[in-house]
């Protein structure tokens, strides 16, 4: 059981893995709000039945459980602690500012995260050549995009404040890293394709909040190796 | 150029078509809305510069220009109208019901649409009958949530009233049919496996606001089959 900060949050559970970017999101937003909260890990290679009931229609975590209501998908999850908890805001205010934030993280969740995989685990050489190639061509976009969106600032939500697609992007400066480890490629870490993502990585990851939730280094390469092992992408 | 009703929306067009769902969607909620605008035609065989130019990343329509500024995807546009012009309200207020209304409009828009699309355009027996598989199996998650999510009214927003679900649901309701006219497929008007979604489907579309901005039937069967005839469904 972890918690977070001072604020009342009662009868609040969240379901997740102590891998899973998607379940951490809502940890850090949690915290970011010192919402107590109770972590259930769930194991998913034998998932619960709690968790077969609660989200039937995917039957992934995270799924958040608030006073005995249920809901699933970390992007919807984040609205509602933004709607429900609304000190420090996670969302911009402006209309066409939340607009945008919620435009680049479906690309961030879709397109970004398919081309990621692709990159990660696709076998051979000219099916590695094209997955990095969709992999440099999504992250040029969200590059192009992180100037305009950040308005100068470190990150999303300003100067050392996590925002929104701080917190989405949270599994493209971190986890996908460590893929990148195993599968001995190097597209994110180029900082002359990519200044803007390189120096928001570095400034992301420096803040306490994020850095005391995150899974451990060789953890992250433990797992990445394995799945890369099983589909024949590296050998022993 | 089509007028809304009697609120001002300076300075407001819709990039769309007289055919996409997705297009609709965002005429559907600014009329509700009573916000004027000005809808300009786009033609997918030969998009225009300023599509290209304010939707790069995926050069589909609709496209929202307000106070020249423009915003795409139109889950995001129905948001971002909601979050503007704040009368008649599309989503529901309570941050539970927002998150299962955001929720099932992501399966409408993921997996019934993947679903969808598969059972109109699947060639082959073996590949049709799976298809229709599951585009049932979609269609009963959402039968099953319908009676919920309504609190038993007539449509999503209430008695009658036109919600955020009943936007998004409006190509099931609609576009589907012809489809499966055209493809000689009866799923969505079996009233014994979806007792609720035929009778959504009966409210929704006799609703004047919905019923006057509609396609013609004769253009969606005549798109439908052409569409058909091209990948081999069917034959002259």
């Amino acid at each position: 059981m972890r918690m977070g900060g001072s604020e009342s949050g009662s009868d609040l559970k969240l379901m997740g893995t102590k891998l899973s970017p998607f379940s951490y999101r809502i940890e850090w937003a949690l915290q970011l709000k010192g919402i107590h909260y109770e972590f259930v890990e769930e194991d998913l290679k034998n998932k619960s039945s709690l968790l077969l009931q609660l989200n039937p229609v995917y039957k992934k975590v995270p799924v958040l459980i608030h006073e005995q209501k249920s809901l699933s998908e970390s992007l919807i999850i984040l609205e509602y602690i933004d709607e429900t908890w609304k000190h420090n805001p996670i969302l911009p205010k402006d209309p066409l500012e939340r607009a945008h934030a919620r435009f680049w993280a479906k690309f961030v969740d879709e397109k970004l995260y398919e081309a990621a995989n692709k990159a990660l685990f696709s076998v051979g050489e000219a099916e590695q050549a094209k997955a990095n190639e969709s992999m440099a061509e999504a992250l040029q976009l969200v590059e192009g995009e992180m100037m305009r969106l950040t308005k100068g600032k470190t990150l999303f939500g300003g100067d050392g404040i996590i925002g929104y697609l701080d917190i989405v992007l949270g599994w493209v400066g971190y986890w996908f890293k460590f893929g990148e480890e195993a599968a001995g490629l190097n597209i994110t870490t180029d900082s002359t394709k990519y200044p803007a993502f390189v120096s928001w990585t570095h400034h992301f990851l420096q803040l306490p909040l994020i850095k005391n939730n995150l899974p451990t280094p060789g953890e992250l390469l433990r797992v990445s190796r394995l799945v890369m092992l099983r589909c024949g992408k590296i050998t022993e």
